[in-house]
């Protein structure tokens, strides 16, 4: 492979982008076999299983530019797995440099899957951690803007239909915390769930001299994993929750990329990508701007319920070790971690090229001439006219206001209303930015949350929108 | 519906099994929606919004046996669920009761989608507690069983080939483990992200007079909810983590169905359910016993896998109420809770049914002759032969007595080793109870933190397998 | 079960809408199975391997009112299924009626599953037909639609910018005939691979006196089903078809509805559900108009694809009869029907409710004033101009248009290639009308294969939109 | 990447094994990408719109090996998918050429949907027809192997259970037929539903200066592809149906495999995989005979659903392009090809090792005593003593039989039954090979559909196992 090739080939970089990607390839996997073999051996020294100075040769044997990785792929296929190629290979090496002893002590009780779960437990946390820092970066942007869009006025919508005013900001805010729920979910996992494997053929370790117990303490160790109260040959619950956890990620990625595209339609304006140069631009239609970062986000998130799915159903193992279910996480896991880290990063991309065009926002806030607020209006008339009164009313001006564009809401309602209601109290009570709710105080809340979950270092930049928010960060539990 | 006629229809008894599936029909989504409304009532009038009587006649309405089902069902459509007509007719019921004022102002600021949210939160948590009950119970008999077995031999199986000797305590224990760790994330989440849902419209909450935040919080203490940070009309991270969790759960459920019914084979018979009278049998076939609570079990956990998909596929939401994918997650939820229930229910009755034999266990683990702990003989003459030399002797050995059945590995092995082990030496080599390597401790681990994780009250029940796992147990981290 | 009691309960009218779902309920299965146990009785009579008055009075005993579902529900746990509970029954009737003889006949060298796979597929071809009739008038709609729309200009949109025009005719030809082929799909499955089942016990026809091959043929002929080659007991690949076929309706359906509400988007307001009285509105917002069947029949179509998922992971069955993956088709064969069907009814709601906006669409057509054609006024001076030159110059008149609201693109351009093109000229290259290519063409074409695959009758009520599609017709290979 | 990189890299030969996996590389895409511009410009030049020279040019400079493939990728990112940087740079070739107008009548008139589309379409014929062929490998090899076992008896399994007699060869005709109707289906798809896609930007054709129906009659004929009715940028149900169909190849493997796996348990030792030298083997476990290549298929197998119900879900798509959905085609589209390719691949490769070990099956058949076939002693005696009395004596002679494994049934069974039946009538009914049913006629019915089906060339080698066979051939509908 070249040095400049792209990490995922031909759509690599639309499916495989960010830094995630370069911790799940080959290399990375033959990196983490290695590892978990050079661990090993190191366990049994400080065990006292084998000579501390074996351990330290089978150490330096241990590295992955010693291997040829289509030796390896080649090998596989003899017993399933790359491991009994590439302990055969470390066996050579040791010998070849005079090393029999050594040689004999590769692999040491171990079975393939032992190798093979422990090195994808490697990859999955290198993999998690560039996921996060990711994550990190993207919602430090968006809390960034909530806190700038914090009173930015915009139409909220349900079921594609315009319904009531709220805010960018609280939008915004509400990405951002789902993204920092299901980023959280990630930390749990990769903190807690990612342990080595050792067992042995049946998960008993009975080829070793030291206590099971204590060989996945000092192998966990060794390798800075989690170690597991048991061996998990066929117990695959921690596969699943990794599967979840990322498929987590793509969904609250999905939901904000599927929202800029609904916001940057042309017929919306609200929000457009403006990456360098030509991006998203059609050579022979000026005037598209395709969202293209979100449009690759999600097309990265739509690609990961299936997969979740697949590892769910591989939790289904037999016995000490699957007759292929074992085998069939592989892909799937590599898969998972690339299409959920290219997501998280072409969202970012989105997020950094992303232009909030307000006074679009504020013209379609106004489309429906003041109609939107009819609930409001409807509510301050209720007392004087009963609740069915007053909705016939208001329903009934602005039947007459959808229909006849050039008549005026706040007219219209005063005639009706004249003794009981004044124009500019009614003008007031159609005001959207006089209707915003708790808009503000959800937006800081969000930030909030954030705050308090993010580390130290990036978090301080982030703005405090506005007083109230360190107030709502007291009032909760 | 009759008195007696199982939840779930004619297919209920099967998928539909125990204690979670009374907690998800149609009548607990009604109560569940209710209770959703009267709290609200009870919300207002703890922050002063509506007077404390008009909720306190709320709340006396807000009972299931009021309303149709079937006209809840059949006005769902015009609106798209079924809180519209719900509303409507608590309105009715009030009015008819002479509370017109109270009558408007049920649902006060509320969405439907608030309600709907609220209800399904309601409901999972009554399922999830439910199927927890049950799982404790399940894994009470799984620990039982583990600590009654810890010493009993059997031979490990990987690929489904015979590998190395293991115990059926070390086989149970990894099954317990599984479900333990599946019950501690189902635990997590329902304790954790089951939340209330108050939004209004486009969540502001813009038609409250109370502060949204403070809402949220006396709304979430009237239900026993968890209060969100703020409204998640389309952040459905909560609804895939359930998902997931459930989903988890299954398949913790699957693997054990899964390995009963290997281990019940006619040919293996390690394992069998005993029910009372005819379960099982066939009336043509008096020597079948199907495993048919394991066989359900595993049926149950099949079917989820798809559904977890579907929830981590609805996760894009628009805007700030989704055009369908909201609407696509009741099903599913239903579903996955009366799948993953009823999967625990039956594999709590298949190991209530279970009958252990362990005579077919020994004589299982004996029928390659010794050939099983060949890995063992080779090690033990590495030292004195060499690797290589130690190897293929002992492969010659096996091979012999493979092909020739009446001949003894013991002998194969002493002809070859004469001057330097004995036959005893050998004999005890080649006896599988005596390589069991550190089941035993495993099996240990799994019974403590089983016991830890329990609650007070049933795991006092478990016994302690050895003294032993009292010191696994410290020695954890 | 209440006379008028929605099928599928309080969710029912939403996800079980249509006359698909009354034909998969509990009863009708009840119906189907009595159904297969007579239709193998007549079976065994015409094959002369039981009398034929046996056979008679076994074919009166086998109705569903006879069975009390509670009791067969509650039954099936014994053996895993309703069969064994229902022979039982239907032998006591016979036994009460004083034909203890035609008692023992009943289910005579049958298998559970022969009756339940059966049954299955009985209760999928009506539910198919059903499915197949509901889609026949909604493609009709659609067709109608289609052609009374040929011309009508829109704008088409991509990655959701406005791109280029189209028609609205062209827009609903695809919609049509993305149905006609997932509805040609089904029609094949539903008449090609719904077969009987009977093997008996293990697939071989052991306990039957006629060839195996013969009770096949007879049996498929009394139910109407196609008779396999052999017994499908583990060879579920008809499944996985039905469960695609399906699943490929859904898919179909699925986008139509995505478009709809798409286009029904306060901002676009180019189509919208008219339903009657207060069908999609909201009591307090007047301006709201909700897409509802469009919104449902998404919602229904999501709910498919993990079910799909299901059936093709259930295809791995064991030996002669599978541990699990059976029993596991059951219900999401139901659950994938019954969605399917109500997706397509809501669908058709949809349509019938459908109003087209023209001049919304003309406006949003017209809204950035001409410069959608810009690639035509590209290529038509890239002859003169050279392509960099005329596409530079092209480019910069948009980009003043587009900025500068009130300047107008004909004139713009016209001061950049005054010598070269006239006005009237530019004037007619930037007519949007004048730029629809195929869209005609297409159009007709979809309906020309429309009305080919449709059965005699309903298609003659598809008008013809232009002669052109009858010639288009005839290239057709 | 090196010549003999293994294709798919590290877990290539794994899960990428076959001729399938080299038509769906990086390199495959791009050629088919090329070959779609080629056609294109061929396209115009026959309908007239393009000079035939300027066509040819292009046809010359539309080779793979121009392009480098980093820097399609990489260039990828601009406009979301390689075309934009594919054509920018068969332009610049052009110009480097001196060709700049045939440059500038490249990929003229076409949107890169049109090009991706066609592609991906060109990539699936010839992976589909790689697969086809090594599934005809299988499928004869199955046909020999079912014809071979024709009468070898063997025990057939229900639910895990011994139930009665079969033969290996009706077992291996189930799993024939099997592969054989996916494969079918398969078929159908490659040849009927694999089309060009052209449509231009929206899908009217509207830059193309000849009618859009001929445009894709020409361009259909130049690739060998489908001509489409018109073009399917948001109508995927081609896409759905080909994910199904592999689906269904894949389901057809697992079933065999998961098969196979069970017959290869040590304890049952009916077929074992028996390739050169170590494979399978266990250099540690001497009797270990892992079916490796069983295993692999299975997993294989198992990652195909998650993927097949990703394909059904982007089936939703918006307007004319959709924002995501479509580019989440691409992978999943590759990974299925991949993974169903590997799993015909490695079940080709178990089956050529399969050994078929007859006298494991007769002793297994044999390991009940003959209780296996009391239903047929039950039916016998019910003339006699009716169907109750005598099901009661089988019952009990059976349970002593189990209980007493001295004992012998056809003893047992005399002493009750002395005066009507004589020992040699028992001693035949319970013979296993005289309780074979249709066993041998729905094997060749196999073999008769299979040679149906099979071209000329290899069908001619399967033999025909009796003339019975061509019998049943007549026989059918």
């Amino acid at each position: 492979m070249q040095e400049d090739e792209p990490v995922g080939g031909l759509f690599g970089p639309l499916f495989a982008r960010g830094s995630a990607a370069a911790e799940i390839d080959d290399n990375a996997w033959i990196v983490a076999m290695v590892q978990a073999e050079a661990a090993l051996a190191r366990t049994h020294a400080r065990l006292g299983t084998i000579p501390a100075a074996e351990a330290e040769v089978i150490d330096r044997a241990c590295v992955a530019e010693h291997l040829d990785p289509a030796e390896l792929a080649r090998h596989s296929t003899t017993g399933g797995n790359p491991v009994i190629p590439l302990v055969h290979r470390l066996r050579e090496i040791l010998t070849e440099w005079g090393h029999g002893s050594a040689a004999s002590l590769v692999h040491l009780g171990a079975t393939s899957q032992d190798i093979v779960d422990t090195a994808m437990m490697l990859v999955a946390r290198r993999a998690c951690a560039a996921i996060r820092s990711e994550l990190a970066e993207l919602t430090h942007q968006l809390a960034t803007l909530a806190a700038a869009h914090r009173t930015t006025p915009m139409v909220g919508r349900t079921l594609l239909q315009q319904a009531l005013p709220t805010t960018f900001g609280a939008v915004v805010a509400s990405w951002l915390h789902g993204l920092d729920s299901s980023g959280h979910r990630l930390e749990q996992v990769a903190s807690q769930r990612l342990a080595v494997q050792l067992g042995g053929a049946v998960g008993t370790l009975s080829a070793f001299d030291a206590p099971g117990p204590q060989m996945l303490t000092v192998y966990a160790a060794e390798l800075g994993l989690t170690a597991p109260d048991l061996p998990w040959h066929t117990e695959r619950s921690r596969i699943a929750e990794l599967a979840a956890a990322l498929g987590g990620i793509a969904g609250s990625v999905g939901t904000v990329a599927r929202d800029v595209t609904l916001l940057a339609q042309t017929e919306l304006g609200e929000l457009s990508e403006h990456g360098d140069g030509t991006t998203g631009g059609s050579s022979t239609m000026p005037h598209k701007h395709n969202p293209i970062a979100a449009v690759t986000a999600l097309a990265c998130a739509q690609q990961t319920p299936g997969i979740v799915s697949t590892l769910f159903n591989t939790m289904v193992q037999e016995h000490q070790r699957a007759a292929g279910a074992w085998h069939a996480e592989w892909m799937p896991v590599r898969e998972l971690l690339s299409r959920t880290g290219s997501a998280v990063t072409w969202l970012r991309t989105c997020v950094e090229r992303l232009r909030v065009n307000e006074s679009n926002m504020r013209a379609n806030l106004d489309r429906l001439g003041g109609v939107l607020l009819a609930e409001r209006v409807s509510a301050d008339l209720a007392g004087d006219l009963g609740r069915e009164r007053a909705h016939e009313l208001v329903r009934t001006a602005c039947t007459t206001v959808t229909e006849r564009p050039d008549t005026d809401l706040v007219a219209e309602l005063h005639t009706r209303v004249e003794g009981i209601r004044s124009r500019d109290h009614l003008a007031r009570l159609l005001d959207p930015t006089d209707y915003l709710g708790s808009a503000g105080a959800f937006t800081d809340r969000a930030l909030a949350t954030h705050r308090a979950a993010g580390s130290a270092g990036s978090n301080e930049h982030i703005p405090r929108a506005t007083d109230s928010a360190a107030e709502a960060d007291t009032e909760r539990s």
